[in-house]
């Protein structure tokens, strides 16, 4: 029989699964949220992914069900599980990527290093946290927040009153405010059976709370920072029986130390690089993973990768408008577009340059990304 | 608008252009013969590419239609042209991969060196040629012939009475045999515009008229050979005027020269090893090309690369089953399955290995093969 993936969710991260399924000779199957989605070409299925009947429906047939995001409510994924169906990250595990509050206290346990945090459910709790702390922190909402949504630096509780009122007596994440000198993530892949593979730790560059840049392995992270951000990884993937790829993105501190931000269980912006830059990519390590097959080498094929999103910006127009200027001047460069419209600040695409001077290798991926779009590194 | 590539047929050189046009932002529409086909997902229309009604249905709103084979009769194809659909690579240069003897004499008018050769219609003509060139010669039916079909190696003209009978007086083709120490592939890829990029020329082993394993670059082949090899297929790219991918088939003689054997205008078999040994793989190239985009670097990202077929043998059962010992074997080689049921001597799928010493790296690939297929090596 062969074997079949079943992806919830119909965004980039589905529509990059696409080749490599292609390539493998794996069928994937997507339930996406519009006949529209970034993901189309793989979709048999268009609905509501709230919607137990509608995934049970949709995840018939399949060998495994994985994630394009981490929005599936427990209650619809409990339900996948009665029936027998394999869910990849599997729902304990999943939770910790679905809620602030839930991660914190399971890393906190596990004694992964984060920032100083408390579950707050009113403005004097907030208050006396932020006293506590210097009288900064960065609060955000357990659930529901992306790339910089949900998320305040705060000096004061009255700047998130209208987070309390909307969350009606549940709680808010406060963590303390870290001053870091910048951000990190490391990717890892794992198995049901626990085999696990890493690719380097890479450095993630923000504009406007959204990734901008990633650059493969990290500078400067060749020895205690690489080892300590690997074994972070491994921590937290074995603790939490992660299956599938997991995203650790981190603070490297002004004093050194690597605090965990974030989690993401699947396929991550910060690990695009890797579809050109590692002998195995992570869309094509993730497939692998939630099949429990052997996972593939994640060698960075050339020492430097850099990859730079692409946003919609003010023009009109369509994402290839620019490919004949653009690859004349970078033919080595490659281009990724996610067959969007190009709605202002929406991740259309991105480019990724790789080779073995950095410097030039950064250079060739911005001026890529600038072609397509002036506006995305900017701000 | 979103750019639009329609390919008529859909086996696996269409499959293979899936995940190229899903990175690039592209719209990838197959003809393809049969729901069950290769390139289904991408599947647009089912139905038959000899009609012309059906692949003027077929090229609705496309930017431009291309090719997964070269049997798309020459009147259907004139019909596009007629309502203004661009056709890439065009019919007039297509019919020189379509009749062999058109082929010959094009070939032979551009000073290309090609065998011996002579188109015969009886068999007191072929006897002719046999007895001016040592008594034996290679006789080929013009139109329909792949993969060895259409191909006998004679030395008395009783031993394609039936395909004479057949032809019923259309002349069919002979060259003399050629004595040669191995056999090369040449591809190139070329615009409209005319600009055009070339992979390192490859060594091909054929396995009972199938190829079976490639060797990117072909070993020493550096010097004369390479470029020898490129100056004949820039020859005939610029003087067929062919768009797209352009696979020129040579035998290297017991004397090192280089004869044209046979030409292919579309992705080859030959030119799978660059999906994952060259900066650009010919899917991509192929695309770009038929676009009229600027082309993307051609360059080997390692010194070597080993590509090796996969064919259905007798085992029953799906490509994917030997996976977890395949992958787990080999986590740096990289795996093609082509979606296929396993019918015995059919191409089902395809591994490549790079790196920089070549007796590892046909190791791993072989190696890799065997697993998946150990009939596939053998013969």
């Amino acid at each position: 029989m062969t074997l079949r993936v079943g992806v919830i969710g119909g965004g980039q991260l589905a529509r990059m699964m696409i080749g490599p399924a292609v390539e493998l000779g794996v069928e994937l199957r997507v339930l996406a949220e519009a006949e529209d989605s970034s993901a189309a070409l793989a979709a048999t299925m268009v609905g509501d992914s709230t919607s137990a009947a509608t995934v049970l429906a949709f995840a018939k047939d399949v060998d495994v069900i994985t994630f394009d995001h981490e929005h599936v409510p427990q209650p619809v994924l409990e339900a996948l599980l009665e029936v027998g169906v394999a869910v990849r990250p599997a729902p304990a595990a999943l939770l910790h990527a679905q809620d602030k509050i839930v991660m914190r206290q399971r890393l906190t346990a596990l004694g992964v290093p984060v920032p100083a945090w408390a579950a707050v459910s009113t403005a004097a709790e907030l208050a006396v946290f932020l006293e506590a702390n210097g009288g900064r922190g960065v609060v955000k909402t357990p659930r529901g927040g992306y790339d910089g949504k949900g998320v305040r630096v705060v000096s004061d509780p009255s700047e998130v009153a209208d987070w309390f009122e909307a969350a009606a007596g549940s709680a808010l994440l406060v963590e303390a405010f870290v001053p870091y000198q910048r951000e990190l993530a490391q990717l890892i892949a794992r198995r049901p059976s626990g085999e696990a593979a890493l690719w380097p730790v890479v450095e993630t560059e923000q504009r406007g709370g959204v990734c901008a840049i990633v650059t493969a392995p990290a500078p400067d992270s060749d020895g205690a920072v690489a080892a300590q951000a690997a074994e972070i990884a491994r921590t937290i993937a074995e603790g939490l029986d992660v299956t599938g790829v997991l995203a650790v993105e981190m603070f490297q501190t002004t004093d050194g130390s690597l605090l965990v931000n974030e989690l993401a269980m699947r396929p991550h912006n910060s690990g695009h690089w890797s579809m050109d830059g590692a002998i195995t990519g992570q869309f094509e390590q993730h497939l692998r993973a939630v099949l429990d097959l052997p996972l593939g080498d994640p060698s960075p094929r050339e020492p430097w990768s850099v990859m730079v999103n692409v946003l919609g910006g003010p023009s009109e127009g369509d994402y290839t408008d620019h490919y004949p200027e653009l690859l004349a001047a970078y033919p080595d460069v490659k281009v990724h577009g996610y067959g969007k419209s190009l709605r202002p600040g929406r991740k259309v695409g991105h480019v990724t340059a790789v080779g073995s001077d950095l410097a030039q290798v950064a250079d060739r991926a911005r001026g890529a990304a600038r072609i397509l779009n002036s506006a995305a590194l900017e701000g």
